[in-house]
């Protein structure tokens, strides 16, 4: 009786993993073999390839994951899951700072000049999603790890954060397409030709897809739900 | 009682509502005033705006629609409301079909040659949105409509079918960003000195990126959720 209820939710659960991991390995296959491969200050250019590959481990992978502790760890404590998801969710920060630091020393030290910032779709959305985020984990942190607000307002807060979290991660796969399409119509001269690595920047977007889709879905499913444990209830910060 | 749990519901669809009336408008006063205006086999390149236009009526805007009669009709009977679904999506189905006529011509009607089809990401995810959700319609059809399902089939299809509906949508919006930013780097030549060309394309992006997360909400927040009528019960074709 017990495990019937997450029939399922182990192979689906599997299944985002592995893509997620297959995303990054073919982005870094992709800026590895076809971009010229990866370094800093030195050579804008080669910086910027960080850009995609951390957005990528940070804003997309881990994000995902931070969201996800709730569900692959539903029989531990909720108080350790929270720990976990701002622990998660600040290494997901911190890559993505030195991700956008990478796309705007490579703007800002192109040489002869300078490429201009925050122009495109692509930046608009992807920034707003980083914002975003960077205030979900400030204002979750504040309500419900060492929570400063009142009772009613946490729990007035809890289904927004919930809302705006998983928009913020949709919101980061969506601009993460952006990224792919910018940069294959900038620098894969023969993209219309269905050249190789037009194609594995497709496949990167169609696998950001799949991924996004699945965590969505295993985070939403009312079936996939972590139960409060008979510990938590025991906790006036408690919310689920 | 009875109203409590619609509080702020009419508020969110009326803005919902007019974000996407705005997205239409915007884009139609893109097109016409930057790109030339419309015309058809004529000319390829003008043949090519009746694309983002009725994409955006058919995939987004109707689309959108469609789902949400459920929510903003939810007094009428399930029968009416599953005819109507069905047939604003129907509508949806006849723009995008046109919408998509008109990039293919301007793309195989280009002189002096023709320009490739369906080597970018976003010609396979919108194209993939557009096959999921006509086949989304069928199965709607012969599931919830004119059932020829078992009714344990039919069961199994319900939360399959609400899934890769908002699955669909969420996927077309993100194509229709991926869109805008192709037509962008193509065509606006000075997008990165933030023209009000290119400012006016990423406001047609963040209005569309606006009106999808209000579309998602309306329809999956619980408090929204549409409360079956006692004549509902009365019919096996009733799903909720």
């Amino acid at each position: 009786m017990e495990n019937k209820p997450l029939e399922g939710f182990t192979f689906l659960f599997g299944l985002a993993e592995a893509l997620g991991a297959l995303g990054l390995i073919l982005t870094a296959i992709w800026l590895g073999s076809y971009r010229g491969g990866f370094t800093w200050t030195s050579n804008p250019k080669l910086e910027f390839n960080w850009h995609p590959l951390l957005m990528m481990m940070g804003m997309i992978f881990l994000y995902a994951n931070g969201i996800l502790v709730y569900r692959s760890f539903r029989n531990s404590r909720k108080r350790k899951l929270k720990i976990a998801h701002a622990f998660i969710n600040a290494m997901a920060f911190i890559f993505t700072i030195i991700g956008l630091q990478a796309v705007f020393d490579s703007h800002n030290l192109a040489s002869p000049s300078p490429i201009p910032n925050m122009y495109s779709l692509h930046s608009w959305l992807g920034l707003a999603s980083v914002i975003l985020f960077a205030l979900q984990w400030v204002f979750g942190l504040l309500s419900f790890l060492y929570p400063t607000l009142s009772a009613p307002l946490r729990a007035t807060y809890y289904p927004i954060h919930v809302f705006f979290g998983i928009n913020a991660f949709v919101c980061a796969s969506a601009s993460a397409l952006l990224g792919l399409t910018e940069k294959a119509i900038f620098n894969v001269s023969d993209y219309s030709q269905f050249s190789s690595e037009g194609l594995l920047v497709n496949c990167i977007g169609v696998t950001i897809v799949i991924f996004t889709s699945l965590v969505v879905h295993l985070v939403t499913e009312v079936k996939f739900k972590r139960h409060p444990l008979p510990e938590d209830e025991m906790l006036l910060t408690s919310n689920e």
